[in-house]
């Protein structure tokens, strides 16, 4: 199709750093965001893919963000690593913060990563992922911009603050979700407004606080939480993880900050790591991981069920040789952002 | 009102540890569990009150408990501790954990328990409550026998699986979820069958699958994840948590081993500590928790909305004085027990 083009991984992974390096991202912050991207083409999860990388050139153009910010680490205690962003994007900060969770999650069997001062617009399953291949049972926490109401409430106040989990497995990736506390991506009632469409019902309320299917009444309006109020309290834990927790701002004090942002604002992550070894008196991680792997089984013979992160698993398989596909209204603009 | 019979919180610990003991369990075992049953009915919380007693009880006759264990600490890691609770209920085990837990996330920053061979039939919320009246930030997970369906799936595989968040408040009872992995508690469906009523639709799903709101249907069937995929992922993380990841059982192995139980299995239990001072660089605990007061009061302003475990509290308030009031055939049956 004329309108699409392909690109194999690796022009994915140069167009994205050429749009980055470009606007004046560091070659470390560069790599470290194109890298992901990368990642998230080759497992088809194209939202977080090139697609996402207006959002990054954006969010340098609006100036808040240090694009060669150089991340520093801080002991903090046995079990706790805090990485000042300093103000750049995540990718480079969870990159340097993950060997030092890596080796405290080993010694001490469990541990902690406050990441502090960081802009974070990509997906949080490459970290938690990154973890597991190390062996490790891994969560990542990130509050966001407030656009979604707490179960009941009327009005804006939680981020759709996603939470993601990741257990290693014996000789393939690691099984992993990554979702957000609300209903449904604030992207997915974008794209319904692009197409004319009306959302499902249930999706968010309009800004007098009635249900409403309208995309425009939604976006002004409030995002609802999964599972009414179950999942409006793994919102709360999100931002009390993510903010008070590590000394970092809530979504909504990010919003009076910036209340222009509509991408992601500068904020707090959180993450645990668990050693599986530590955790049993004689660790046998073969044996654990095998046992893991009988509950994974009865999931795959039900009828109608899948692991979270099957569908990424099997593009995986296939992009490396054949290559993926951006609209070329897309590759436009990205041959547009390298050529400055 | 001649049907019920009204107590004070010291006569419902006399009750249950009359029951208990009546039934061969040790003062210490049968202590700590009335505590449990006297803190839920301080709480409002009748279906873990007195009424759970029976429960105890017919698991007690089934003779699969050791009403007599003594829980054995192990220290598997500098942040990690084993209790082995040897058969015995729940409620000793963590209490004997509670104090290595502290002091491991007090050292290390973050610090998790691993409790082993348990029947765990009692709410979340008391032991991360107690954790939070310590000052440290806490979350709970506990497997159970497999009632439910992964999402999209047609038979049954994960437990009703709890998970638990304590955030530790100054002044005041600590903010606290504690949350079944199905929309709906089993209770509430045993309920309304006795009641004769039809369930809300998106509960359960009957034999072959389909949805029903027949409440016999749903008990020989399958309960359902809150919020969908995203309720069943939590249910699939409980179950690594408080199974593999610890050495134990998943719900649908320990049903395979005791297929009549409908009250609650032998198995695994687990939890983590984070000590909020060591995870900012100078930790000043009066200000997170200053810092986390905001964004509660801002859920508190809202129309709607309110913050977890607030109907618990008020409860709370009233109970020392005004006592609480029981069925008086559930009075009747639990004298009959301390009769033996």
């Amino acid at each position: 199709m004329s309108d699409e083009v392909r690109l194999d991984l690796d022009e994915v992974h140069r167009l994205a750093t050429g749009a980055l390096r470009a606007h004046g991202a560091s070659a470390e912050q560069a790599r470290a965001i194109a890298d992901n991207i990368r990642r998230a083409e080759r497992d088809g999860a194209k939202s977080h893919g090139l697609f996402r990388i207006p959002f990054y050139v954006r969010t340098i153009v609006k100036g808040r963000v240090d694009v060669k910010a150089v991340p520093v680490v801080r002991d903090l205690a046995p079990a706790v690593v805090q990485v000042d962003s300093c103000r750049g994007f995540a990718p480079l900060a969870l990159e340097v913060g993950a060997d030092p969770l890596t080796e405290k999650a080993s010694a001490q069997g469990i541990a902690a990563q406050a990441i502090l001062n960081t802009f974070h617009i990509g997906a949080l399953w490459p970290e938690v992922e990154r973890m597991a291949e190390r062996g490790l049972v891994a969560f990542a926490f990130t509050s966001s911009i407030c656009f979604m109401a707490p179960a009941g409430g009327t009005k804006p106040l939680y981020g759709t603050n996603p939470m993601a989990f990741a257990w290693p497995r014996d000789g393939q990736p690691p099984l992993v979700f990554d979702q957000s506390s609300s209903v449904s991506a604030r992207g997915e009632i974008m794209i319904h407004k692009r197409d004319g469409r009306a959302l499902p019902e249930g999706w968010a309320i309009d800004s007098d606080g009635n249900a409403t299917t309208d995309p425009d009444a939604a976006l002004a309006g409030a995002q609802l939480p999964f599972g009414g109020y179950k999942g409006s309290s793994i919102a709360l834990m999100v931002e009390l993880l993510a903010g008070a927790l590590i000394g970092e701002v809530f979504g909504f004090e990010e919003y009076a900050r910036d209340p222009d942002d509509s991408v992601g604002g500068l904020g707090g992550h959180f993450m645990i790591a668990i050693d599986p070894l530590r955790c049993v008196a004689h660790g046998d991680r073969g044996a654990q991981l095998a046992h893991a792997e009988k509950l994974f089984a009865r999931i795959l013979e039900l009828e109608g069920t899948r692991l979270p992160s099957q569908r990424r698993y099997s593009a995986r398989t296939r992009t490396p040789t054949e290559g993926v596909t951006i609209p070329k209204s897309l590759h436009d603009t990205l041959l547009g952002y390298a050529r400055g």
